[in-house]
C-alpha cells in the first residue's frame, strides 16, 4: 500500500520511466517489507515553467 | 472544505468526469456533513507512461 | 487504479470515515467503470491551524 | 526545505507565474524564516474540466 | 479557486502560521488576479523524520 | 529537483525511514542521472483508518 507521487521535470523518456519506477518499487520493497504489487507509483512531469527554485523558475535557470 | 483530489488515467470523457466531480461531492457531503458549496475536487488525469504498479508502468501491462 | 486523497478538517470519527471511504468509492467505481478493488484511498486529517480560506487560519474563523 | 504545490486553473502567463513563484517564495521566507533557496515550487496547472465545487466543473460553471 | 499545500517541518507556531496564509494568499492574489476567498492552503507538518534531501532525514543533519 | 512523496501506514521505525530514503535516492538518481542532492524526499505516515482499498479501510481488513 504504500503510494508514491514524484514530480520531474519533463523530458524523461519512457525507457527512463521504465527503470525508475522499477528501482523505485525495489527501493520500497526492501526498505519495509512490502510485496511489489503493493507499490503504486504516479508520476508527474513539470513544465519548466512550473518549478521554481529560491522564487525563480526552472526554465530561467542558467 | 473537504479537499479531493482524484489521480485517473487519462481518457475519461468530460461526460464520465462531470457524473465522477457530482458522485463524489454527493459521497462527502452525505458522509462527513458538509454543504456541496464547501467541496473542491481536483482530477489530475495520468499518462499510462505516468501510472506503475509492482513496478511496472501501465502502458506495458498486458 | 484511481488514487483518491481526501483532506479533511480533524474530528471526524472512524465510523465517518468507514461510510466515506466507502460511499467514495461506489462513487468512483460508478463514474468511471473500475472495479472497487482499484480504488485506493488517502484521508489527511488537518488541524484546524493547518487549514486557511481568505488568508485566515480555520481555527480564527467564527 | 518548506515544499509548496500550487494548483491553478490552466491559462497563466510565464510572466504570472514568475511573478506568482517569486512574491510566495518571500512570503513563505517572511514568515517562517528561512532562506529562498529552501522554498521549492511545483505549479500544477488544470484543465476546466479538471475542478470541481459544488459537484460542478469549472467549465459548466455560469 | 487556487489550491496551495505547504510542506514544512513541524515547529511552527500558530502565529507563524497565520502569518505565512496571510501573506501566501496576498501574493496569490497579487500575481493571478483572484480575490482573497478563492484561496484554499493546506498546510502539512513534516516531523524531522520524515523529510529528506540527498537520501539523509532532516534529524539527521548537521 | 525530482520531488518525492511517500504514504505509508504509519509504525515504520526510524532506521526503516532511512534506509527508505537512502534506497529511493539511490534509485531515482540511476534512473534519472540527476545529484543526490537534488532528490527530495517526504513521508507521509497514515493512520490505519485512514487508508483504504476497496471501500475497506486497513484497519478493518483481516
Amino acid at each position: 500500500m504504500p503510494i508514491v507521487q514524484i514530480h520531474l521535470i519533463e523530458g524523461r523518456t519512457a525507457e527512463q520511466k521504465r527503470a525508475l519506477v522499477r528501482k523505485v518499487t525495489d527501493a520500497v520493497c526492501n526498505s519495509v517489507s512490502c510485496p511489489p504489487e503493493a507499490v503504486h507509483i504516479i508520476l508527474s512531469d513539470m513544465k519548466r515553467e512550473n518549478y521554481a527554485e529560491a522564487g525563480i523558475p526552472y526554465n530561467d535557470k542558467k
